[in-house]
């Protein structure tokens, strides 16, 4: 099996070099300085290398167990998810009246992506209770937080997400889980839900499940659809356990990967459930879980990919065939590591390059959840929800897939030993292909930031980027070392405003032209965002070399910018070119005539 | 699960109307006309649709059994290779002359991938027993011939490719396994083999191993590689089995995917074994097997992703979320079918054009080798072996690239749904995950296309092919519809050799600067030669349009290659970039500064 090792120094470069997040501790009345970090990291890699990374094959292989309508982990996984949560990690985000522990993103984030790399599946438990917490945090009553929130966050509960039925995904208008009033604050909810990550399982003493269901004469669609809290097992007015509510798991999924994850169908038959702040409002207060669980998402598929490339890393120093054409390297043996063949460092390199630069991505963006929080500051709230709503959808989107890419290319650097189970990476490859597809498909994504967040406000939340990229690009177009990449991130800064422009004028003449330029639209988002955070760690690493310190990780940080810049930004041309192409051919062959055989 | 049917009016389309492979078969001495062709697939569709596709998920889900040494097959395996068998079906390609029915690579080829459509476990049964045959008809005596290849072809017994030893993948040159001479003609083997497919079975009675092994005093690396038979069973002068040679299956591979294929681990131990030609040439023997097998492994590589389509396109127009941008499209349904939506469509007409394009690469290739083999205008063969040697890497490479991306959006066409086991479309994504891999994973394909088939002859076969798409686009430049696509491939072409000059002269400079560019080449070249397919497509569906025949269908081949144009083939923008890209970002990096924490 593939071993992992948290990528500390990384971390503690980007949140300290390049994002400088510590600075902002203070101000934003978090209880910690910059070099609090990296010993609360340490601890959090030491449990996730010891406890959760030794389980995540056997779980893999083992699978998740579902008898007499009551699900089971894998052998070892309660026994660590409890040691976890009696750790306190369970509680780091969480509000300190509900005993929580207040922690920023900043440090939440790399968490998570550390649980994901060291086994994915594992990694989703606190992340969903995570997602739950917030909701409850930001629209439960006084009450439901009191009840709810201090055994969620300590970990002794669990929440999960229902929202998707069998006919209702993407389009969750068409829920038709049903809650009819009992009394004034209780509800009873009767339904299928499918997909429910961890709807049952034997981790926790009781699971929290926010239901998104319709109640009487709700309008149609979206817009009339609440959200309820609906516990496993009842609880007292003291959070003591009552009788248990009728939920039942009537099965699991049996999934391509993510295996030791259950993935239930939930039944709802006149469960007791209790609502969520306003009626009808439950879509609203739903996006507050899917953003969370979307950066999460995002965050998973970074995970993957590390750990995937960490593998890839260590077989293609390993593992010997063919001697390099440029002459023999290790001599002493009888063929070349295939580290030393190009086509092999171009993986690696491919692998290093989105990776950290997706990590630089996705941590700005937990800065960005801090920020928006905790500033006491009006303009900068609203400046980082902007920038928030705009690189959600990237972090998620963009992130997965190229997480996804990174998975297939470690898996290849491996050869036919990466097909077999062996080495692990192949469940890797497995366990990546869920986070292109849950919290949101990649299309939708691109939907969201294309539709939603950019053409609607005619391009302002992209301006309001793509401005800091500028300013960035200015400050350091002379510069000695990076002048050349700032030349082309800023020609490409540039363009991605007028091809903007461009489909803006495209959707005026058909509205298709949205939705046809979406994921390209993304894609190229992201490959310029990615050019922006690897010139952020170049101009970092400049500093560090120019006070002579760290020089080899500074050094690598340049050369994996300039690999950045030769082999990966390129992309962008092809994408510059098919996102503003003819909508004709993409919308004129009649459905009857996909068919092969018309 | 997915549904399959064979794409028969494609084939035939593609056959006749765009290769003209008929007028070929009679002064090839192949005993059949255009007008044979349909009425065979049609019988081998009947027999795929029936009887192979039915048990391919049940396969995945029972897998292969290992039991005190020995593999069976899932449930309905044996029996339904064994109908094969008695139809005929596995001895068309053989010589007449050992029970063969001679029947060209153009039917072959198409019935490999209606098989790898419906089962791709299944299909490799026939496949690799083809791949043995025709080592046996190239470089065996007529004693081994005899011997040998009648129950080979008749399917009564099964041949295997023992390459692949622990040490030794990609590079051969290291295998250990030895052979001792005994008496004239046989030798003791002894060695292990690893990733054997076929290596054991019960599908039938005997299985012959050809096997890579060095003599006593054999020169180093490939030189002194011999290529020997192994039976599995000895056998009699007369055919009849004997006793048992030492050859075993010490375990089998647990997989990613091809459940239902055995690969196995094989022990040989002081094997009876008969050298095949010469000593010291088995690497070139072995490559009349390989370059059979590695078009196999395109062709697989299409067949399903060509199945995942079939199952994307029939979810596509089921399925309803959401309702079109440009207005309510099912006006009886409370959503519409997914289909209308752009980036469905996008990611279906991506599946579609790549599949369409590369099937009709593959079956050109198949021309190439019924030319190559029985023409009898030597000039003619000399031009079809540059031909086939030049594209058997991209039916190899590249097809099997795209056929990884389209499976990979017909499951995302199905959101999560797709990621569970129900509808089939996860296994086919895991099946598809070999074909970059064995057989020479994309990278060996790629430098064997740029290092030996393109530098190695200063460019002189690539010429052999951009000519002839020279020709046909001087040919229908003025084209009324072609003519805006004809300029667009003429631009390609010529730039393709531009770009291939550049990377010869920066390989006079680094020789790394090949295998840096190999698989950008690779691409690029694929996207070209799919390019030229989809006009001669176009073309062939011109001339029906203007006899007015088979209207709808025609026009969807105008309408694909106007998307491929459109979306597809401006990829070739990114890689025309990265492949000439500077060399020193690729390979400057320190081995030791890849690692995360340097």
């Amino acid at each position: 099996m593939v071993t992992y090792s948290v990528p500390l120094k990384e971390m503690n470069f980007l949140l300290n070099d390049v994002l400088d997040v510590g600075e902002h501790y203070g101000r934003l009345g978090y209880d910690l300085g910059p070099d609090d970090i990296m010993p609360i990291m340490q601890e959090i890699a030491k449990f996730a290398e010891k406890e959760v990374h030794s389980i995540s094959r056997s779980g893999d292989v083992e699978g998740v167990h579902f008898e007499d309508g009551k699900v089971t982990l894998p052998k070892g996984w309660v026994e660590s998810y409890k040691k976890f949560a009696e750790a306190g990690w369970n509680s780091i985000e969480g509000p300190t009246e509900y005993g929580g522990q207040h922690l920023p993103a900043t440090i939440s984030v790399p968490m998570s992506e550390t649980l994901a790399s060291a086994n994915a599946c594992w990694g989703m438990l606190p992340g969903l209770t995570t997602a739950a917490v917030e909701t409850l945090v930001a629209h439960g009553s006084d009450k439901l937080k009191n009840q709810y929130l201090p055994n969620l966050i300590s970990g002794q509960w669990f929440g999960t997400m229902c929202l998707t039925e069998a006919h209702a995904g993407t389009d969750l208008g068409m829920i038709r889980t049903k809650a009819t009033p009992i009394d004034e604050e209780t509800y009873s909810i009767s339904g299928e839900k499918i997909f429910i990550t961890g709807g049952d399982h034997d981790a926790v003493e009781n699971i929290i499940h926010l239901v998104l269901a319709r109640l009487p004469g709700a309008p149609e669609g979206t817009a009339g659809i609440s959200l309820f809290v609906v516990p496993k097992i009842n609880i007292n007015s003291d959070q003591s356990l009552a009788e248990p509510n009728k939920v039942t798991c009537s099965s699991i999924e049996h999934k391509m990967g993510i295996k030791a994850s259950p993935t239930c169908v939930l039944n709802f038959d006149g469960s007791k459930g209790y609502l969520v702040g306003q009626a009808n409002k439950g879509m609203t207060y739903m996006f507050t879980m899917m953003n969370t669980a979307r950066i999460g998402t995002g965050i998973q598929g970074l995970g993957i990919a590390n750990a995937a490339y960490q593998g890839a890393l260590e077989y293609s120093r390993d593992r010997i065939q063919m001697r390099s054409l440029t002459g023999i390297k290790a001599k002493d043996k009888p063929a070349d590591p295939i580290i030393v063949h190009p086509d092999v460092r171009k993986m690696l390199l491919t692998q290093k390059a989105l990776i950290e630069g997706s990590r630089a991505l996705s941590y700005y963006g937990a800065s960005l959840v801090d920020l928006s929080r905790h500033s006491k500051n009006k303009d900068e709230v609203a400046q980082c929800e902007t920038l928030l709503a705009l690189l959600t959808p990237v972090i998620k989107g963009f992130v997965t897939e190229v997480g996804n890419e990174c998975t297939s290319h470690a898996l290849q650097c491996f050869g036919g030993h990466g097909y077999i189970g062996e080495h692990g990476i192949e469940q890797l490859a497995r366990d990546a292909r869920i986070t292109t597809l849950y919290e949101g498909t990649t299309g939708i994504q691109a939907l969201d930031m294309l539709g939603r967040k950019v053409l609607m406000t005619q391009g302002q939340s992209l301006k309001s980027f793509t401005y800091i990229i500028h300013k960035f690009c200015e400050a350091h177009k002379e510069d000695d070392v990076l002048g050349t990449m700032v030349k082309a991130l800023s020609a490409k800064n540039k363009e991605w405003g007028d091809l903007t422009m461009k489909i803006g004028m495209n959707a005026m003449a058909n509205k298709d032209a949205v939705g046809g330029a979406a994921v390209d639209y993304l894609m190229y988002s992201g490959y310029v965002s990615l050019g922006y955070f690897w010139l952020k760690m170049a101009a970092a690493a400049k500093v560090k070399i120019d006070a002579g310190e760290d020089l080899k990780f500074a050094k690598a940080k340049l050369e994996t910018a300039r690999f950045y810049f030769d082999r990966i930004l390129p992309r962008t041309l092809s994408l510059a070119s098919t996102l503003v192409a003819d909508i004709g051919s993409l919308m004129n062959l009649e459905e009857d005539s996909f068919g092969l055989d018309v």
